[in-house]
C-alpha cells in the first residue's frame, strides 16, 4: 500500500490500498472443498476451547457492496457452532436507539466471554456514509474514528478480540456483479435489495473508507482486506485469518504490562504532603432545623418543575452517589427523588455483577441501564466502585482500575455529548462521626440491616480509601462531569447541598 | 359493593364499586407518624425475608388523575430498601415495544425473584384509555382484560405475588384538587402536565375502570380500591396492604395442587392403543441426491425472495426445531439460514438459562428474544424444553409443565396475533437410525464434540420422550400454530420437507 502523495501521481504513487490488494488470487473448486473442511474441523475445535475461556471474539464485517458479506456470514454459520456465535444486523436506529448515545446499540449486543458476535455493519458504518453524504466533515470524521479506536482497545485490554474485515471489489468487477444480479433478479436469489444505491458512489466509498481503515488500523484491532473477486478465496481466506487470530490469543494473551507502570507520584512523607481533596472538605458545616425544612423545601419545588421540564426537553439526569459506608447517600437520593415525580426517574442500586454482567466488559452493566431521554437516574454506587471497592479489595487488577479512569472519562464524555447532565457527587464523612453511626445504627431495629460485617471490615481500610478517592477525584473530574464533594458530617447540610447542586445544574440547561 | 341492575335505580341500586369506597377515612398526624414508623420498620424487615425467597412482587398501582399515585409510589421508595424495589412507568410505546406483542414491555420489565416491581401505569392502562376512547369494542376489550388474567394467572402460579391497587377520589374532590393544583400551580410542586386532560371524562373512566376491575379481581390477584381523598389514609391503607400480602404469602405459598389432576387417561394395556402421533410418521420417504438438490435450490431461492417480502411488510416468521438428539435439526436449520439473507435472521440456540433467567419465569428468556418485525427467528430447542426435557428429567414439577401447555399455546396466541409467522418442527428419527449417526459421529472428529453422555442417557428415555412428544404435539397444535412432524432418517427428504414448509406458510401470507 502506497500512501497518495502530492504533486502529478507516477502509476505507482497513484495506487491506493485497495487497488493494491487487487491481485487476482483465486482458488479452484477442488483445493477449496479439501481445505474448507479443514478450516470447519479447526474452527469448531477452537470454538471448543474459546467456550472454556475469559474471551470474547467480535467479527467486524465491513466492505463494498456486491462482495458477498452475506454470504461470508452464512459460511461462519456454516463453520461454526451455533451454540457460540451470534450475528447482529445494524440497520436504521431505532428510537430506544436514537434517544441514547450512538455506541449504546453495539455495547448491548456484544458477544459474552466465551462466545463470537458478528457484526454485519459495525460502528464504522455511520461515520463513513456520513462522510460520504456531506453530513460530517473531516475533523468530526476523524473524531469519530478516534473514539471507536478507543472502544476497541478498551474492549481488547478487557479479553476481547476483534477481528475486522474489509471486502474488497474492483470497481468494475462490482458494477459487473450488480447489474448481472439485476438481470438475472427473476433467476438469482443473491441481490438484496439496499445493495444498489451504494454502487454509484464506489469512488466517494472508496476514498472515505480507505481513510477508516487507516486511522482505524491498529496493532490490538487490525483490518484485513479481503479480495471478494473469487468467493472460494474470500471465503477461505476469511475463515482461514479468523481461525488463526482465535488460535492465536488463545496461545498468547496480549500483555497488558506496558499499560501499568507505576502511577503514584514519589510524595515526600510528611503531613503536608499527603494532602488529599477530602480534606479541603470543612467537615464543620451545618443547618439547622428550620433553615433546613424552608431550603429543602424551596429546592424540591424548584426540582420539580425543573425535571419535567427538562423531560419535555428529551434531556437525561444521570446523578452518582459515592460516599463512605453511612455518609447518608441513601437519605440523601431520598431528599432527590421525593422532589421527583415517581415516573420520571429511577434508582439504580449497583449491588453484585448477575453472570451476564460478568461474562461483559465491567461498563457493559451501566451502559446496559443508559436511560430513554427525558429521565432522571440514580446510581447508588456506580462505574466507580472498579477504582474503589474493587481497587482497595483487589478485585481488580492493578492495570484495570489504571486504565478505568480514561475508560471512564471516555464512558461520561460519551454521555454529556449526547445531551446528558452529569452529576457526581461523593458525600464526605469524618472517622469519627462514622463510627458514631455505626453505633447508633445498630440499636435502631429498622437501621441496624443497614451495618453489616462488611461495613466495619471497610472502615479499617479508611487510609486506602483515602487514597483511592482522591486519586478518582483527581483523575475524574471533568469540565463535563465534576465532582461534588459533600460535607457529610451533617446529614441536613449535605442533603440541602446534593439538592441545590441538581437544580443549579438543571437550570443552566433547561 | 351492588351491581347496577335494570329498571329505575334506587338510591341502594345506584351505588357502583367506587361510590361504596367513599366512606370518608382518614388518619390523624398523630397516628400516622406513629403507624408509618411501624409499616416501615416491617416492610424493610418483610423485604429482607423476600431477598432470600423464590417469590417476586408485582405492584400494580392505577387509579385517577389527583389520587396521588406519585406520591404514593414516592412512599414505598421512603419505606423499602430500594436495592430490591424498581419502579417502571409506562408512557407511550417505544417503536422497539409496538413492533413486538403488546405484553412485551411488561416481560422485559418483570420483577426478578426476590425482587419489588412497581408498575405505575400496567397492562390495565391501554385497554381502560383505548375502550374510553372508543378504539375497541366491548368484546375487544373483555378479551384483553381476559388475557390480562391469564398472564397474571401464570405469573402468581410461579411464585410471584401480584398486589394490585386502585387509587379512588370523588369526583368532586378530584375536580377540587386538579383545580387547586392549576391555581396554584406557581406554589405547588405537585402537579403533573398530563393530569388534566383525563378528568374531563371522570364517568366514563369510572364505568369502564370498574367493569376492568370487577372483571379480573380474581382471588390470585385482587384488587385493592383505596380512597385517596385523605393522604395518611392513603399511604398507610396502601403500605400496610402490601405489607401483609407480602407477609401472608411468605407464610403460605398457593397451593398449586388443584392445578396437577392425574392428566392421563387410562388407556388399555394393548399395543394398538398406544399409537402415538409418531407412529404416524412414515420414515420410510427418502430423496435421491438429484431430485434433492434441484428441490432444495428451488426451495431456497423461493425461500430468499418470500423473506426479503417478510421483511418488507414488516411480518416476523419465528420457527421452532424441536427432535431427537441426532435427528438432523442443526442439517435443516443450516439449509434453512443458507437460503436467507444473514441480515435477516437470527439462531437462538437454547442452553442453560443464566441466573438472571432463572429468577424470572421460564418463558421471560424466550420473550426477551422476540424479534422486532421482519426478521426470522430460529429456536434451536426452545419454551417446548418445559414439556420435554424439563419433565422427563424432573426438573419442572409435575404441576409446572401441566400448566405449561395453555402457557405455551397463550404465548404463541400472542406471537401470531401480532402478525407473526410460526412454525414448529418435530424432527423424527427411529431408535435404530439414532444408533447409527451416534456411533457414525463419534468416528468422525469433527462431529465426534456432538456426541456426549447426555445423548447416551437421553437415549434410554426413548419412551418417556415419546410419550412427553405425544402429549405436546396433542396439546399444542394449534390452528396458528401447527406441529410439522418430519420423517427424519432420511436427511435430505428432512431438509427439503421443513424449507418446503417455510415457503408454504410463508407464500400464505407475504
Amino acid at each position: 500500500m502506497v500512501v497518495r502523495t502530492g504533486g502529478a501521481p507516477s502509476q505507482r504513487e497513484k495506487q491506493n490500498m485497495f487497488e493494491a490488494a487487487e491481485l487476482g488470487r483465486k482458488v479452484s473448486k477442488a483445493d477449496f472443498t479439501e481445505r474448507a473442511n479443514a478450516v470447519h474441523t479447526a474452527l469448531l475445535e477452537v470454538q471448543r476451547k474459546l467456550r472454556g475461556s475469559q474471551m470474547s471474539v467480535i467479527v467486524v464485517v465491513s466492505g463494498v457492496e456486491g462482495a458477498g458479506k452475506g454470504e461470508v456470514v452464512n459460511r461462519f454459520h456454516e463453520w461454526l457452532d451455533a451454540r457460540g456465535i451470534q450475528t447482529f444486523a445494524y440497520w436504521d436506529e431505532s428510537d430506544e436507539e436514537r434517544e441514547r448515545p450512538p455506541f449504546w446499540r453495539f455495547w448491548r449486543n456484544l458477544p459474552p466471554r466465551g462466545t463470537i458476535g458478528i457484526m454485519f455493519g459495525s460502528w464504522y458504518t455511520r461515520p463513513i456514509i456520513d462522510r460520504v453524504f456531506g453530513n460530517i466533515d473531516e475533523s468530526r470524521f476523524e473524531r469519530e474514528l478516534a473514539d471507536i479506536s478507543n472502544l476497541e482497545q478498551m474492549l481488547t485490554a478487557d479479553g476481547a478480540l476483534i477481528v475486522k474485515f474489509w471486502f474488497h471489489l474492483p470497481k468494475e468487477v462490482q458494477r459487473a456483479r450488480l447489474q448481472q444480479d439485476i438481470k438475472e433478479q427473476k433467476k438469482s436469489w443473491n441481490i438484496s435489495p439496499i445493495a444498489k444505491k451504494f454502487s454509484k458512489r464506489y469512488d466517494a466509498f472508496a476514498s472515505v473508507s480507505e481513510r477508516a481503515i487507516r486511522i482505524t488500523d491498529t496493532g490490538h484491532a487490525p483490518w484485513y482486506i479481503v479480495e471478494s473477486s473469487d468467493r472460494r478465496y474470500r471465503d477461505l481466506t476469511t475463515g482461514a485469518t479468523l481461525l488463526d487470530a482465535i488460535e492465536e490469543r488463545l496461545k498468547h494473551a496480549p500483555s497488558t504490562a506496558l499499560r501499568a507502570p507505576m502511577r503514584k507520584a514519589s510524595i515526600p512523607d510528611t503531613a503536608e504532603s499527603k494532602i488529599t481533596v477530602l480534606d479541603r472538605v470543612d467537615l464543620g458545616n451545618k443547618l439547622e432545623e428550620k433553615k433546613y425544612s424552608r431550603l429543602l423545601s424551596r429546592y424540591q419545588r424548584q426540582l420539580y418543575d425543573l425535571a419535567w421540564r427538562a423531560r419535555q426537553r428529551n434531556i437525561n439526569t444521570i446523578a452518582v452517589f459515592e460516599g463512605w459506608d453511612a455518609a447518608g447517600k441513601g437519605g440523601a437520593i431520598r431528599r432527590v427523588t421525593a422532589a421527583l415525580d415517581a415516573r420520571l426517574y429511577r434508582v439504580i442500586s449497583v449491588a453484585a455483577p448477575s453472570d451476564e454482567e460478568r461474562a461483559q466488559h465491567y461498563l457493559w452493566r451501566f451502559w446496559r441501564h443508559v436511560p430513554r431521554s427525558g429521565y432522571v437516574t440514580i446510581y447508588d454506587r456506580s462505574w466507580y466502585g472498579r477504582v474503589l471497592v474493587e481497587r482497595v479489595e483487589n478485585f481488580a487488577k492493578r492495570e484495570e482500575w489504571m486504565r478505568a479512569y480514561q475508560e471512564i472519562n471516555e464512558f461520561e464524555a460519551q454521555l454529556t455529548a449526547h445531551g446528558a447532565i452529569l452529576l457526581k457527587f461523593w458525600v464526605h464523612l469524618g472517622q469519627d462521626e462514622q463510627l458514631r453511626r455505626f453505633q447508633e445504627r445498630e440499636k435502631i431495629p429498622w437501621k441496624a440491616h443497614k451495618i453489616t460485617e462488611e461495613d466495619w471490615r471497610n472502615r479499617e481500610q479508611w487510609d486506602a480509601y483515602t487514597e483511592a478517592v482522591n486519586d478518582m477525584v483527581t483523575h475524574t473530574s471533568t469540565e463535563y462531569a465534576p465532582w461534588t464533594l459533600v460535607p457529610g458530617n451533617d446529614k441536613k447540610y449535605a442533603r440541602v447541598q446534593v439538592i441545590k447542586t441538581f437544580c443549579r445544574r438543571l437550570k443552566e440547561v433547561v
